[in-house]
């Protein structure tokens, strides 16, 4: 899975006239789910997207507070595209989970974040449809993430398994409670990997 | 190097009240440039960001058309945070190459671009400078890019390697000029990887 993560000062979906939802200040997340991912990606990316230290504190300092730490807004869209694999200039899709299997899962992955959150704090696009995302990128801050579970060097993969693995044990709660776990629990996450998704299918699929 | 690329109905940047710059139809590129990254890498990046075909043909057929078949606009908006590498979920930013040495690279690369296309269609923010970037993301369609050579797996820049080199060996003339060369160079050219950087220092740089 996935993510490109803004920091925005607003952004909004449109869908031909309508406006389909809107933020104020907040994050702008674009999730790519693969074929390959599966619950344990969604609680990566849940867990990251709201406690990523993308906001400056009351004295100004930056990366010290999360989208949570400040009660702002989260607007999360469902983008295949990130899932790209390109050939040659040509992008194909093929590694992207099909948009029957997607939209149950970005669902569930929705209700996960408001679960973890404030569910009147998390807003949506329209899967499937043609949009506009305006996005007010603010910095501009962007960050890439992908769970460490998505296929990768098989090495690497391993290691971070174990990692994943000891720190499931040291965790009392579930992740997604885990995620309001301010400070302690900090230290003990490990860096989040980013790799990429491969593979060799092409596929005309639409935005 | 990494570059998020969103397809854009328009996209603009401010600092504080002044427009610094603003396009129609065409390509919002988010760079960021690790320490490790060479002109080689800058190759890749203008290349692709010519060339990825991103757009649709008259008849509407999807992933068709690069923003230069388009005649569409560039804007290029340099972001380090893209070089993040969490320590929990503090990002730091060690692995992005220091502004003094990143801004004349980051002109240059701009320039290569301008060369590769046409100068006037090619649009930046403002180095450094707090901005708000207007994105009207259309589809949405974003992609991610990293360019070949970052670190990664010893195995994968191999082989990685080998195949860029073999590809530059059948390339008459140099990488910016092939990005004109529609067609023909396609096929011979490798699918993206990417790729995660690693680090393991921390920074309070602001955005």
């Amino acid at each position: 899975m996935r993510a490109v993560i803004q920091r925005v000062t607003k952004a909004s979906v449109t869908v031909g006239e309508e406006q389909v939802s809107s933020i104020g200040r907040g994050l702008c997340v674009l999730l790519g789910i693969s074929v390959d991912d599966t619950q344990k990606d969604a609680e990566y990316m849940v867990r990251k997207i709201l406690n990523l230290r993308l906001f400056e504190d009351e004295s100004g300092r930056s990366w010290s507070r999360s989208v949570m730490d400040g009660n702002l807004e989260v607007l999360c869209v469902s983008q295949f595209t990130l899932q790209c694999i390109l050939k040659g200039n040509k992008p194909d899709f093929h590694a992207a989970m099909p948009a029957e299997l997607a939209q149950p899962f970005y669902n569930s992955i929705l209700e996960d974040m408001r679960s973890a959150y404030k569910p009147e704090l998390v807003k949506d696009g329209k899967f499937g449809a043609k949009m506009q995302v305006h996005i007010q990128n603010d910095g501009p801050v962007t960050v890439e993430l992908t769970s460490p579970s998505s296929p990768t060097d098989p090495k690497q993969m391993a290691k971070q398994e174990k990692q994943q693995q000891r720190k499931e044990k040291t965790r009392a709660k579930g992740p997604t409670e885990s995620g309001r776990e301010k400070g302690s629990q900090r230290s003990r996450q490990d860096p989040s990997a980013s790799s990429g998704a491969e593979g060799d299918v092409s596929s005309e699929r639409e935005p």
